[in-house]
């Protein structure tokens, strides 16, 4: 707990009965197609968002840092108040909370991919094709009862060509290379250990890969496996236990569900659309202080390039706003964890656009939400996204005054 | 490599065939003469850093922090990335980059002044009547050839008044006081070990000053000399190994190529003018991915309290504009490394006007650049200098993602 705001919250919190909803436009922030142009938000028709912006606080938050473009799991953990410089996870990790794999302490993930090896065993396709996640299942069935030395398997299906697989026995070590070559055209790496210590876990990989070759030797096009990030489970202090809430997190997506349940936060079941979702928090909202509600076509959209796609997407979520409202929260935060926009075709460095609605803000001059328009904000066009957390807190009752 | 942007950057660099350009017009924040008024850089005509500031993303940073005045090496450190708090930098060593003379490790330079001394030794002028640089050169001359107790000395003409001297030798440090009073009326400080080990250093430094006083006997004005900033060579990580750029310093002044040299920067032969610098981007432009041009006359006229002479040297700054966006670098840098209004005729603290243009901008809703106007920029008004390097890197496509 040494960093910024577990540490100046320490001994604040003060639960009530309020209830905070977050809700996270995965890749919000855009850019325009040349300057001086609209970014997709700023296209976008939200009479909804508009209204919050007006009524609310608005700006831009930093996720990571200047320059910095995150991924998926920092993006959130920064959001959530927890300074992803300061928690870094393993792929691995990430993937087995993502599907719902109860890691023990001393339990190594690693996340795997099927690819298609050539005769010579080199890598021709580093995802098999995609396989779909039926013939994933039936290919994981064939590996799970490997029988490897002295350590236990778990292999379990992700989606498409993504395998999750964990190791469990004594003396397990997360300094283990990567086995993925990262091109085609050659062998996959050897697993080797990084650090004294870590050849049980370096033989145990290398014994898993050499089995599933055998495994898989004829199927077709997934007859090879690679294995990338290496990682045990984090031992992070829990959301409740630094902000004394109660908090239950809507996604549909393993990714997401992943680092909520890193947080300790309850996963709701898996819903299969965004409506959904907004319906589980309807359900559920008497019996949780906190809701993160994950909304993922903004940034699929982004990623494709597809500038008028991510305007709909974000009218589409900007559409689900009243339903929210009508639970009267205390607090409403609408951002994203990163920037994708359709321009770059991936995440990128800029800050989010990020509104908090609360009955206690201190309206700011904002007519509606888009980037330039949260510039001037009265959260300042760069703030950190770690600031949220104490912020919702603090509109919502939650946190003592510090001091005599 | 401790220290922040570092920190956040490690391992994400991810060179490509970019070219990042940093234009900083020293001194360039200004000050209006009355409350409301305009500033320097507000009142000059500047049509190419307008749009610039149209296309690009504009703000103003704090080179050091709230209210702290930068020194030039301080304000330059912070935009070349480096935080001037964590990498500080005595006179001498500075002074010795700065005129190219290769210190070893182990080395101690000193920046000298000659001065005028009284007969009975009290400090008369400080700066010997700024002696011209000819004169300096005959005098170091006979400074050089003095030979110490078991340690070598090298002499150096710097430019007028000052000059530089270097020790070589085992066991030298860098615990030794100046000997410059500060005023006049008084006798120079003897050199004192300030820390034990200090001592040989102490002894040489003094047996320097009494055979320098023998030697200038019958010089006038410039009979004594005055010792400051005793000093070490830094060890720092280069700008190659921290940013992953092959950067290129056009810059006239001792001081900035000094500067640029420490980072180990390819700093370019001396030019006479700015015209020259921009002439030696423009010959060296496949060579190098960054490049550094200084361009000091906004400085000297804010130093010299001329309002309107600093608004000239702006424009004169401006219009060169055009030759540097004719070589289609990927991000294109405007800034100062501090303010030195012409109201304060000296250095302040005041943030300094930036903007920063690429393809990859978030445009904002600057219309010019000016003080006023970067204050409502996306970059906001008051941003650490030090995350310039890292943005630059980000729109350059330098910098991988963080995290999965």
């Amino acid at each position: 707990m040494q960093n910024h705001p577990f540490e100046k919250m320490a001994g604040l919190s003060s639960p009530n009965d309020s209830k905070i909803i977050l809700m996270v436009l995965d890749g919000l922030g855009g850019l325009p197609t040349k300057p001086r142009g609209s970014t997709e938000l700023e296209t976008a028709l939200t009479p909804n968002f508009d209204t919050l912006a007006k009524e609310g606080v608005t700006g831009l938050h930093l996720p990571v840092g200047a320059g910095i473009t995150p991924g998926s799991g920092p993006g959130h953990l920064g959001v959530f108040g927890y300074d992803p410089l300061a928690f870094q996870v393993g792929r691995g990790a990430l993937a087995a909370a993502g599907v719902g794999f109860e890691m023990e302490s001393g339990d190594v993930a690693v996340r795997g991919n099927f690819c298609t090896l050539d005769e010579e065993g080199r890598v021709q396709d580093r995802r098999a094709g995609r396989i779909d996640t039926k013939t994933n299942n039936r290919l994981c069935e064939k590996l799970d009862p490997i029988e490897l030395d002295g350590v236990e398997l778990f292999v379990q299906t992700i989606k498409e060509h993504r395998f999750l697989a964990v190791l469990r026995g004594e003396g397990l070590s997360d300094e283990v290379n990567d086995t993925d070559p990262q091109e085609t055209g050659r062998k996959p790496i050897d697993p080797e250990a990084q650090k004294s210590g870590a050849g049980k876990t370096a033989a145990a990989l290398k014994q898993f890969a050499e089995c599933a070759r055998k495994v898989l030797a004829e199927e077709s096009p997934a007859n090879g496996i690679l294995l990338r990030g290496v990682a045990k489970k984090p031992e992070w202090p829990s959301f409740r236990d630094v902000f004394g809430l109660n908090a239950a997190a809507a996604a549909a997506y393993p990714m997401y569900r992943g680092v909520a349940r890193l947080l300790g936060m309850e996963v709701l079941p898996q819903p299969e659309t965004f409506e959904e979702e907004v319906e589980q928090v309807k359900e559920h909202f008497s019996a949780y202080d906190f809701f993160f509600i994950h909304f993922k076509p903004s940034d699929s959209r982004g990623e494709d390039g597809d500038f008028q796609a991510k305007v709909d997407a974000i009218q589409k979520a900007d559409a689900i706003i009243p339903a929210l409202r009508n639970l009267a929260p205390d607090v409403l935060i609408v951002t994203g964890d990163h920037s994708t926009p359709a321009l770059l075709k991936s995440h990128s460095w800029h800050p989010v656009p990020t509104v908090l609605w609360s009955p206690t803000c201190r309206t700011d001059r904002t007519e509606s939400f888009g980037e330039r328009e949260c510039m001037s904000g009265g959260l300042g066009p760069r703030f950190p996204a770690t600031d949220l957390m104490p912020l919702a807190l603090a509109h919502a009752g939650r946190l003592k005054k510090f001091g005599a």
